[in-house]
């Protein structure tokens, strides 16, 4: 199996009434100043506040209704499990949400806050895929993995198929890459509607293991991804998503971490969005010059915007 | 002469390419803890940051080719000061901006960005409306008043029209109000649109005046009108404002100043919309239960997101 753009056509009828349609926003000072037409798909504001609720949406509602009885599990503590806990409680099944026990309240009470059942484990990988896996053994859940998964891909390519019905004919289309899920999914849903777009991923200088991958033409895991950028961690590639990512993806390109703060600084105080770093990833690219855009119709797409309004980055002392 | 709804159509045709058709976003969470259902007009999301854009952009192309030549001045140097200089420079005239010499670096630069001729004068009301009197005197340029000016009313009434597009059939319409130009022209527009709609002003207690004219049906000045929100700190309504407010809106309600910067920081949070202390004050008053909106469907404008980012309230020390 792999992923075409049919399942991100039948992905985007089954999620539609569990999302909203994120509008697209332009500014006219950024234009100038970059040379370029930006669209800023703004999934920052979807629901539950992150692009991941496409993906979580049409994994859980293409459950048979035998399967989503036994519920779902997750480990993510961000904002796919959050939004595994919203899609299942508008399906009406339980989602066990596998968290560290350090992890920061707030996000502990956003998955509650969507009847998700958070199990704790200790706060690595290792922990958290045994918890997960006991989980599954007690109850037959179905484990969904936040970005190697079919339907998760095709669910998060519905966001391309909007912004390119709403910003028709772009010349590049630029999305953040963590695992590939988003990557892969935008890549299929925006060759297929426009051949000639050149899609790029966009990575933290700091997590540039897709970076590395894609020019090895391997995948290549780095010991670890210290960005800032926390929706983008991840240190190794999807199995599944990669394969997609070579044969749909234009190029891969690095952002610092300085870039990444003023970029996000900037779209808080120009477009008016609250934006987590990871969104800003795209358009610190774009300002960094990293992606020669212009005179260019450019599609970004802002992912989240679950910020700790707390911990503002330019404010930290 | 007054203001009528035909006026409010005009504007709307008039300055359609001069503005951005704002977004109207709904937040399910919010709706679940305030047991209505509320839509906020994203004005933060305009051009220029603030819906100050559609009454200068009004007023100005409304001018007459001979007026229009002259120029324009004002003395505001806050988002109706950048408005004029965007709308004028959109049209190819002269703007000047009467500010005081110690306003905000930032704001000196915004004017200048819409290439604004920033006029420096001492930081008071009077010297302010002196050095635009010796404007007018020299140049004959036309004075265009934040709010007291049906043709800046008429086109700030256009954002509650898209409103009742986008969010028909509303219960009630919340804005804040200052100098009473948004307040009146949102009034008359939705009362027009929905007969039957409320149309409630909101006000920081600490800039009660409109409250207190409001009450004693005449116009009463405060002295001083010490708020966060910065936009609302005028100090007397409109001559013209306020018979349309005392024939058009249902009550004006206040809120305090933490009541102010709880409801900004759950914009920021939940809606992922920077927005500034003025655009909270609407949803301040539901959030503090000063207007009993439950199971009603609510529109609120959020009317501007131009704040200094190094300055978030609740990370002030």
């Amino acid at each position: 199996m792999s992923l075409s753009f049919a399942e991100i056509t039948a992905a985007r009828a089954r999620i539609a009434p569990h999302i909203t349609r994120t509008p697209v926003l332009v500014h006219e000072g950024i234009d100038a100043e970059c040379g370029a037409q930006l669209f800023f798909k703004c999934e920052n504001l979807q629901a539950a506040g992150a692009f991941k609720t496409r993906g979580a949406c049409n994994a859980i509602f293409a459950l048979s209704p035998e399967q989503a009885a036994r519920g779902v599990v997750t480990h993510s503590s961000g904002n796919h499990g959050a939004a595994i806990a919203r899609a299942a409680q508008r399906r009406g099944i339980p989602a066990h949400i596998v968290m560290p026990h350090n992890a920061p309240q707030a996000k502990i009470r956003n998955v509650q806050g969507f009847g998700g059942r958070v199990v704790f484990s200790e706060p690595n990988l290792t922990a958290r895929e045994a918890a997960c896996a006991a989980i599954v053994a007690a109850t037959s859940a179905r484990l969904i993995h936040p970005f190697d998964d079919y339907d998760v891909m095709a669910g998060q390519g519905t966001a391309t198929v909007e912004l390119l019905e709403d910003a028709p004919a772009l010349d590049f289309l630029l999305a953040p890459v963590g695992g590939g899920g988003l990557l892969s999914g935008s890549a299929i849903a925006g060759r297929h509607l426009r051949p000639e777009l050149r899609v790029i991923g966009v990575e933290p200088a700091l997590a540039d293991d897709v970076a590395q991958s894609f020019r090895a033409r391997r995948r290549i895991a780095i010991a670890s991804a210290p960005t800032i950028a926390d929706g983008l961690r991840t240190n190794l590639v999807g199995e599944k998503t990669f394969p997609l990512i070579l044969e749909n993806v234009a190029d891969i390109v690095t952002v610092s971490e300085a870039e990444i703060v003023a970029a996000m600084r900037e779209l808080w105080e120009k477009l008016k969005l609250v934006v987590e770093a990871s969104s800003a990833v795209p358009f610190a690219a774009v300002r960094a010059g990293k992606v020669d855009v212009r005179g260019k119709r450019v599609g970004l797409i802002l992912t989240g915007g679950n910020v700790d309004l707390d911990q503002v980055p330019w404010l930290k002392t």
